[in-house]
């Protein structure tokens, strides 16, 4: 009696197999709670949270009326406040009933998956991704086809996305800007993508979908500005979560969203589809605080210029020091090369210097390492000596 | 281009449509938010909410360091905490690597499911069920095998579960208390359980889970007590949520928890199964504010002798006005016959006296409709001739 687990569940822990090594691996356990520690290895605050989001949790945590914190789903004051925001954004009308709220991005996507995706099914995704992608498409039976981006330029690599489609492609995953590159693709880039799944949907008879993870549109740089593909392809899904603007992925709020240029048509088959899968996902939507303090959280951000400046301040250290790296247009992070082929030895000797950096094997990028500029500016100027102590 | 969401959600979005007919339909929307109505539809909150969740959640909006709404996972506080509160019920000690956060037992059961089903796997469920348990099982690639309980005691039908075993069986689903019949299943059901299971789990070669869902097991009347079939088949899995004691479903907090019982080497094999599985199910987790609170959380509970004297009141008035209806052992649910053979059609004379039921078909029981002792006193007196009107 050995079988104790599925084996779907098997092939997504392989899947993730780098993250969870790293996640539940020494270099990241017995460095990330050490006192004195720089620490960069992920996305999580290290000031302390922003004070509109304690005031608005605290003053929607008193009920108004009872239900309050009864069974929430797509409600609609949460509907209405994301068609504004997204009017605001994009200058486009959404439909209320387009809006489905979530828990996050890692909801969201799971959410549009199981929406869409047969087993079999292939899922093209751009590496270096996101943790997630691969498992999320695997737990839905799905084929994940990895498409790696243009190295160096960190664009989109459309003619390899066109050899990857097959009559079996259902949906291709897009984030923008990127993580881990930092890259906003521009419209030109949208416009081609649109025309090439435009035709290659009409090729195989049924929708290619745009899955357009979006959670770092908010967090951009230099005046740049992030446009959603949702404006170019019709059969997009745009997968929102508030978890970067707040820098508090630990109260989870976000939404998915299909656009008005999507036909009517089609979102009504995909409401009800969407609506069954935010429950059957394991009840996908945001808690009632939460939601009851939308409008709040949708007008509160982080500082993006000092995550900016942080970037500035290191892009131009590293540089100063010998690392190769470019300057991403938005995110919370930065890719320097490794100065040794193995990125895994290197965030060692790092972290011996008190620097928790995440070895870019554990984003398909072997031979760099990722960090994030949610440390707080302390932990910056206490890391270039030990960046500069490394690099020797 | 027809095709536009998967045949999985297509085919579960059939198999919870009584539900969804009931949620969508005219029935609910005209009558649920109409001032005036009596709404014993669903086990939402018809009182203020407990003063103490809100002072909880108050408290615990308030960040006492920088990581406060950072990611949250099974945070080992929350699992000390279970395992003291699994202690304190069950009289045995759980591990806390063995307790996994959940946001409810929808996260909970997708987050099981996902853990051990294979696409083809059976899973048996009891009927009348809970209305998504068939939607989850299908969402994970399972086949869905319903066995009926005894009509009338309401017990489990141990030989009709015995005859819907295979070689392919990996789950049988119990819920005691019982939603909707208010069954409590006795020491003994488990034990003749416990042997059937290890027989039919040892022919296969490959054991069959138990996945009790325990979500009212503090809503128990008469001092009966719940005991749970962990303590007597080693291959359970506890699935519990705080949304009931709480009365508070849109704050989402729960988990899962594999028992002491279970061999060692089981519980090692499937922790990091269940790990995964709460990622990409969706972030199953529950918020930062409610782990933070679950001290309090799990001191807390509404008044169920309250609750308990409802349903005195209400099983007494309906049995002198004519009903034929029994007296529930627990859960916030009371399940009379309708007098008439289409619950739906009786669920809307009802509703015309501005009384609001669930149609027993939507839980597999029509000619049955079922009250949520969730309804306030003021509704249970007002609905006492609205039923006496009904049944003439």
């Amino acid at each position: 009696m050995t079988v104790a687990t599925s084996t779907r569940v098997q092939a997504l822990r392989r899947a993730a197999d780098p993250l969870v090594r790293f996640y539940t691996g020494p270099l990241y356990r017995e460095n990330a709670a050490r006192p004195g520690i720089c620490d960069f290895a992920f996305g999580n605050p290290h000031d302390m949270p922003l004070e509109g989001l304690t005031a608005a949790l605290r003053a929607h945590s008193t009920p108004r009326n009872k239900d309050w914190f009864a069974y929430k789903n797509n409600e609609p004051a949460s509907r209405e406040l994301v068609v504004r925001s997204l009017r605001d954004r994009d200058g486009v009308p959404y439909e209320p009933e387009d809006v489905f709220m979530t828990n996050g991005n890692f909801g969201g996507l799971a959410v549009a998956l199981d929406a869409v995706v047969d087993p079999g099914d292939e899922v093209i995704f751009n590496s270096p991704p996101w943790f997630f992608y691969e498992a999320l498409i695997l737990d839905r039976g799905g084929v994940p086809v990895r498409v790696r981006v243009v190295p160096d330029s960190w664009d989109l690599d459309l003619e390899a996305i066109a050899r990857a489609i097959t009559p079996r492609t259902r949906a291709v995953i897009v984030n923008s800007p990127h993580n881990p590159t930092g890259r906003i693709y521009p419209p030109d880039t949208w416009r081609a993508l649109a025309q090439l799944l435009e035709a290659r949907s009409r090729a195989a008879g049924r929708p290619i979908y745009l899955l357009s993870d979006e959670a770092y549109c908010r967090i951009v740089f230099d005046g740049h500005r992030f446009e959603s593909p949702a404006l170019h392809y019709p059969d997009t899904m745009v997968i929102y979560t508030y978890g970067k603007t707040l820098l508090a992925p630990g109260e989870r709020i976000g939404y998915l969203a299909l656009p008005p240029l999507m036909a009517r048509e089609r979102r009504e088959a995909l409401r009800p589809a969407l609506f069954v899968a935010q429950m059957v996902t394991g009840w996908a939507f945001p808690n009632a605080v939460l939601q009851h303090a939308l409008a709040e959280l949708d007008a509160l951000s982080i500082d993006v210029a000092r995550i900016q400046h942080r970037r500035d301040r290191l892009v131009k250290a590293l540089r100063e020091l010998g690392y190769s790296v470019h300057e991403p247009q938005g995110t919370f992070y930065l890719l320097p090369r490794a100065p040794i082929a193995d990125d895994w030895a290197f965030a060692e000797r790092l972290a011996r210097h008190d620097v928790l950096c995440l070895p870019g094997e554990v984003v398909e990028l072997p031979g760099y390492f990722r960090l994030s500029l949610t440390a707080n500016d302390e932990m910056v100027e206490r890391a270039l000596p030990a960046l500069a102590a490394a690099i020797r």
